[in-house]
């Protein structure tokens, strides 16, 4: 039974700004046109926040982590505890979110939401641990129902701290060995494809461990027989905790109308349970940049999406989407700031 | 008779900072490889200044404005005095390149270097004039060799004015109405193709007008007669003054070991004459961002580099590298703030 809060609607963006936006960018002195995708994130940025004065300065970005019960099957390249470690050096500014966050000025939380090893009270480290990792995939569902909903709420919450100061724009990453095992899986039982066409080496398997990946990720999708019709039993069956909390952030901006930045391959998976959950979320999302995980092309295709940025990027933990927020900031600045062809006097384009 | 100071040899990157870089990649919290090319940029970057703790703070752009003799053919969308009207709007600050120095807090310059109709002593605009505009290249060589030189020299001084004021990076700009035409004629130039194979819209003509301006430069092609290992003459019979200016800036910035974001397709076809009048100066060279003018994806294979964004902008101005600076800085505030493996006390990969 899924909490109510996760049928509330999506917000409707602003159809007028929207519109003004759209004009005012033929009126600005350059080419119709010539700032390509920018004008058109300047254009979305407009109908989100429902005004031409559009800003994109308090960033939030809150890093889920967990563990993955899947992992005692040996498909990451990394000992499990590399999770807690990880933890521990995003929260002392040694990871390369926290060295991008301060490059950005964003604010940056980190949440454990079920790593194996408890890394203890730590500085900028919040603990909603729901348990310590997932269940094997493999042999059990990954969670129980209550299980999903609290990690949901997890995510729902960080959205909300970011309301709560004002956030002009949400990020999410994670962090969890053998969760691109984890995002494969629901991937392949949502859009319905085969594992053996979208597994990638995650942190590094070679040939031999993508194939073996691959296959235990067939074999659990045989046990669990999901539909294509049901994300959240996707979510539940494969998914880790740090998934349906982004899950669960994404729905809830998009609801509240918080503009969200979406990362990489986990990212983009967690984003594709809330669009098949709730289709018009997807109008509050960018999609930063195309990860180097093979499977991540296949899931844009299917959410008809162009990520901004493809920098062979392949690290989660919301780098990728970290280093597209600059395009949102310009896009905006262009739009706040430019000249109209009137306001500078130049001459606009000949008719012929 | 080309100016002495052109053949000055180009400096040497430092191989012994490029290994330490490319090692000290290895160490860094994240699995190898995984920040793709902020990873390639940040060796890149350690290569060229020598050292570790490689800064991309200090921007130095220097926008060139020059008119064109072959706008009497009718070849853009836009009335000449656009290129006047526009130093003034770069000055003013309503011009997409000033907010986006603005944005970055980096120092913009304006060099008028031979505008049809001179805008007048402005604050932040440098005057620089060779001529009211080059000689239409259907008829005559666009410019004498001595202006030709003399454009070169416009933009060592910039590129000298940046060296002096310590910048870390050089982003070159252009503004000139017609200037695709003369740009896309050198390319053919020098690559040895064919107008109609790559030329485009420009500001934006409809395909009547572009089919008419590719058999403009083929004429104009014939009448030259250029040969393919001759790029300084095809600057000179084909060129402008602010290509020419960009070309001669960066020949001066890899003399002098100053790092070049190169921006769209007439910044690439000024790049490309500099690469082949000295082949090494590419070293130097960071290219920003695909054009959507359809000749840039021809020039790119030809110098087999791989621009850094691809975001369908077309405008010229410096505004796509400006636009991909933040990748530079965040390449090098990962490679010089994160944490080792030893550091951060997390744990490798495991080896099978």
């Amino acid at each position: 039974m899924l909490s109510d809060w996760l049928h509330h609607s999506i917000k409707s963006l602003d159809q007028t700004a929207l519109q003004s936006a759209t004009l005012r960018q033929t009126q600005l002195t350059k080419p119709a046109g010539s700032l390509g995708r920018l004008e058109q994130i300047a254009i979305q940025l407009a109908a989100m926040q429902g005004q031409q004065n559009i800003v994109v300065k308090n960033i939030h970005i809150s890093v889920f982590a967990g563990d993955h019960g899947i992992a005692e099957e040996g498909v990451s390249a990394y000992p499990q505890v590399v999770t807690t470690e990880m933890i521990r050096n995003f929260a002392r500014g040694g990871a390369a979110i926290s060295v991008l966050a301060k490059t950005l000025n964003a604010h940056l939380e980190v949440i454990d939401v079920g790593s194996a090893h408890p890394a203890g009270p730590l500085e900028g480290v919040i603990e909603q641990r729901i348990a310590a990792g997932t269940r094997n995939f493999l042999r059990d569902e990954a969670m129980t129902a209550e299980q999903m909903n609290e990690a949901l709420a997890v995510g729902k919450a960080a959205a909300q701290r970011a309301i709560d100061t004002s956030a002009d724009l949400f990020i999410g990453g994670e962090m969890g060995i053998a969760n691109t095992s984890a995002a494969t899986a629901i991937a392949c039982a949502i859009i319905g494809c085969s594992p053996i066409d979208i597994t990638g080496p995650g942190t590094g398997l070679d040939v031999a461990g993508v194939l073996r990946k691959a296959d235990l990720i067939q074999q659990s999708l045989d046990v669990h027989g999901i539909k294509r019709d049901e994300p959240m039993r996707a979510l539940q069956c494969l998914g880790g905790f740090e998934i349906a909390a982004l899950s669960g952030a994404y729905l809830f901006c998009a609801q509240q109308g918080l503009p969200v930045l979406v990362d990489g391959f986990i990212a983009t998976v967690a984003a594709l349970v809330a669009i098949h959950f709730q289709p018009q979320s997807r109008e509050w999302m960018f999609f930063a940049h195309r990860s180097a995980e093979p499977g991540h092309r296949r899931i844009t295709e299917v959410l008809e999406v162009k990520p901004l940025l493809d920098l062979e990027m392949r690290l989660g933990e919301g780098s990728g989407a970290a280093v597209a927020v600059p395009l949102l900031q310009m896009a905006a600045s262009t739009h706040t700031q430019m000249a109209t062809f009137a306001e500078a006097g130049v001459s606009e384009k000949q008719d012929d």
